[in-house]
């Protein structure tokens, strides 16, 4: 059975609460259920790991070695800022997915350049919840081939 | 039932023969199939019209109006080109998904900004022809939305 | 009699569908039909033509050579990318008239540069149908000065 | 009836002595003259100010409040430099033309940016003395919609 | 006792009556009575002069040499614009404070560099009317220390 | 009462032993003493906190909702590569203002720009400990008006 | 027997006409036959192609695949603004030589940037028809080479 | 006898008060005194004006006309902000020599850049008061090749 | 005894797993041993400490004061986005020397600079493990000096 | 009988041994008999000059007056960096061929810029010694029309 | 007796001969022989030379220490690319005077800008042979100051 | 026994006598004496040269192919303007070692990029004279790798 790990970066803990008509309403716990569930129909075991801090972050991709096939990343706002998570990244080898709620080329112009996209599979953006779900759908693809 | 307009620019014609390293080796028809199936799954129909010519594109968005719930297209060169293009999305109105089979970020400065992203939905690429069959299933999402 | 020849670029022939709050709820043949009446105060011939192809407003100024005294273009999109219909204008030499419905100055910056308004004798932008009309006014003006 | 008002920037003063090629040799009065005669065709009633000074003319601008309908400004110099002056015309919400005799466009980089552009209804530019008189038209239409 | 000369450059005239979202609806003279008052809390005596004019203003830092302990100034438009202003302060060499009524970094870009701030004491920005009581406090601190 | 949270960024936990003629010689300690004094005389309620970690700066900030009315916030370094803490900020809606000791604009050129002054309400900076003390006056007319 | 093509871009079937300055006073026809000329002293068959649509010169390309040994492209005004061009040429991957009648580099900068170039095996501009006399000489050289 | 018009900018009316490390500490009558007798061995006459006001500069400028042979300016802070200037300069068509006291490109970048320099005959800068002795000789030898 | 603290930023914790081709077989800890077997012959004593976490690395950084002589530090991808580390070497004020395992210059343009090396004392980059190595005799001879 | 003179820059006294993958591995020598063959084809005399010094360069140039029809030079590195070889070509004012071995749009972005190709008559690169063979077929045709 | 070294850089030795609109048709020993008058003028001895050598000029420089007090240089094409003739000025640390014929700032824009200007005294550029004239009697000045 | 080459490049035959605070007051013969006993103790045998000719390096370079197995080299100001430096060592292939005294990162901007840095195995910047004997040991450590 393939195991993904789902990341999220700063602040999508408060999903939900923040900024709702860029992000929708609902609460992170309850996209993750919605995940946990789509992956099931693809059989795959998900983890789920968010953190505000780049350390954090860069710690358990690191960790994922040998124990995930597939990582689903959100960075947020580490997106544009993090060459930490990139090195990580590339560092593990594990084939990954960025994904983002919003469209982040209707956004400041700071958020159009990504530090993961090009060390990324491919990068996902602007369709709210079904981002994720869309990722899992990919990363059912990409675990087949491995 | 919801139906779903899928474009492709130019040289998308020679898929499966040209830089298969980056393309893949399908042709364009068997891709068309694919899509076709997983549309199905959905209950939507699927129209296909590709052209090297940015004027016909823009004609075959502007002919959408009122026939297509949703579209989806490729723009390939002319992402990072026309303007008009992405004049055409915003006088018709309908949501549009952008695809790419390719991690357009891991290619040619020139091929990192797009014309058409931050007037689209959102934005799927890097994952072969998986990225289509994400597309379907995200406009999928979008047209029960309406 | 003074001939003048009316080039609409992309898109311009959604004129009174699309985002109307930018260019106004008249039709291209409404329009039209206003510049007509315009141009007879002004003893004026005047001639129309709309494409969505690049190719195709480049053969027309090509063609306007010899039957044309004053050309006036909103080449909509193909403004800000396109090349070859700035080449066309040198190469046919016939006085042109830039003109735009919406002021370009007030939207994305990559509508502020024009590849046209150099090789042009005068742009006129931003006063909707009126553009069209005082470039006919403008055009009876450069047309005696011949 | 409608009152206009028409402001003449730096060195336009030397009008009909100053770099014919670029501008002509109708001198300002002579200009005014014509402008007068085009307006009265309108039923418009037009004023004339011009001054070297950039805070005399934010302050004109200033006084145009309630009793002018439209403001026709060429801004010469100040065009490309002057912040106050298109304070000023944000400050009176005066429905504003930007005019210029020569086409900026053909002139030197630092001629092409204008810090009015999108603070005025529209720009004409190019037309020479036909500028102005083409303002007045414009100014005709858009003092009627008020 | 201390004295401090309040300059304020050009359309701030106009407060009250001009974009009363960016800058709030107390008229100049309202503004200044308020300053009054708080100096009178801090035991400084202020003066008070506004200009449209770049040279009246440099000039009114020239003649503040001796007179004056702080200058407190809110270029307006020349903020962005005026090295003559600039030179002025560093010529006179009395601590000056800049003050903008909104937050400058919210606007447009032009408006995000100043060519006082770093001649200045320091800058304070965003808080409306409280910005100039702000910088009163902060000019009763400085004029202590000297 | 109004409860306000002030915010230090990195290294500032060394005021008083680092660079002291850019910062000053005060400890934090006595720093914050100053400002519990200042906050008394305006009826208000403070708490510090000061982080190294980008990441605990963020939650910090989350936590804030519901419990302060105003945030006053010295991001020091991160000022200039947060978009995190950018983020935390607009998430949790809470009035900010962004503090400097030193004025920034005197310094390295990538100090002159700030992530988070455009979603702060203002910018106070180059005043040393004044900055906080202003900020302080700032943060009791902001509560006042909720 | 070994097969060259000859493709011209927009505008260049007003060679004779246009600019002659620039391009001297051949027209296309008389060029070809030139071409022709120069071509049969290298036992070369040469065809040619000329249109003023990009998407006809990118289908032109496509079908050149296996009935073609060496491409020799004057892509005109396209050569700075197509990525299609250049992507129909690396898809079919026939050897291109880059053509120019003028000297672009003594031109606007907007035409020092080719989208071609890089992609192609070489370049030759500046010399009129010489250009393409020497495009047949390398042509020769090059398909002797496979 | 020739005429030669020493036109001074903002600030220059502090010399001798001013940062005297940049610009030395004699005052401007003195210097003027200077020049008077360095053009007196030349044969040349010379009048002086200095003003704060860019509006004064550029109607000094336009005054001279007919009545100077040459034009000596130290534009000093408008050397860098003022088209005005510049175009009056163009206006009048008097040969001019551009002078600065201190040597501008060894200060902030944003006085390496002049409007006046491409417009003057030459620039002379850097040699304190010795500049404008200097401009007078280079006036003398211009004046007598008219 | 001289002392000398190794810091090591992000991912490095993963040297001889991660892209060997960039940086080597050998683990961190065999590299630590390697260096303090090279720093022994010098006489200098080393610590070591390695943090995926920006704000763990100031706060090494923050405790190295008056305990460490040199501060040999390899940021990794804190080299390229960290102000808050380059302020704590401010703060400290301990000489530190920048090492880099690869050559940054050939690896992507974002590598290129460093927030570090111009608060450095100097940089060794790209002989591997040789880097470190070379940094214990250039942190002799500097402790030596002191 | 026409004389033409084939300069050679730095470095390509080493062709043959350096980097073949570029530059192919004949010698110099053996590409210059190669040259002399081509030129009697076309009754051209040929001389050869290579340096690795600019100064060289410069005066190969300067003697090359009234005794050379034709410059040919490939100034290799020199391309990008030397403005005393342009003024050289534009002080004798004889019609110079710049060559190419390699397709320098194919390399490092610093080679894409020339300052030789704008004062050139025209440029062939990227056919290997071929474009040495070009250049003295274009030679021939220059040197005809004098 | 104070002694004076003229420097002059690439292609100066064919002053006379090379574009006389931009240099004037005096030869370089006629020049030399006006400067040698006028210096006696001002009782200095001068010597000259002339190189087109970037490393002749460095060492000109170098052995300049000790013998000349003053030197004037026109490093024609080297003022826009050489850092080592900066260097070499900076090492021998005698007054220099930076000189050029023609206004380099009426030319192309890669002449705008001096690696020597921000290290000489000051820069006389644009007045032909006067410029060297104007040098020399600057150079006097300076030469008795010291 | 290994073989070394150092070279120098323009101006560093000063050293000792020039800007001694940037570059220490040892001379070029003192420095290469330590760096001879530094290199013995390594087994290494070191020739050294030094020249202000960029023309003479590269033949330097050149000469050294087949005769030494490591080149270190400090191109002084060629560093940042020498492209036929780079293509030398490009052509030769020894393992190159960059090596500044200064910490060019310090300095001016221009001499923050490096023509050499990404052809070199690794740069050594800002030890003074142990950046030479840093790289002796780098070089001991290379040459024994082959």
């Amino acid at each position: 059975m393939k195991r993904i790990l789902i990341l999220n970066g700063p602040n999508l803990n408060l999903l939900g609460e923040r900024e709702t008509s860029f992000y929708g309403n609902l609460r992170l716990e309850e996209i993750n259920e919605m995940i946990k569930i789509e992956a099931e129909k693809y059989g795959l075991e998900v983890d789920f790991f968010q953190s505000n801090y780049e350390g954090a972050l860069v710690e358990a991709i690191q960790k994922a070695k040998g124990k995930y096939d597939v990582i689903i990343i959100n960075p947020a706002a580490y997106t544009h800022t993090s060459i930490a998570i990139r090195d990580a990244i590339l560092a593990v080898n594990i084939p990954t997915i960025e994904v983002h709620l919003s469209n982040i080329y209707k956004r400041e112009p700071f958020r159009h350049h990504s530090y993961i996209s090009d060390v990324a599979i491919g990068q996902i953006c602007g369709f709210g919840v079904q981002s994720y779900l869309l990722a899992i759908k990919a990363a059912a693809a990409i675990s087949q081939q491995k």
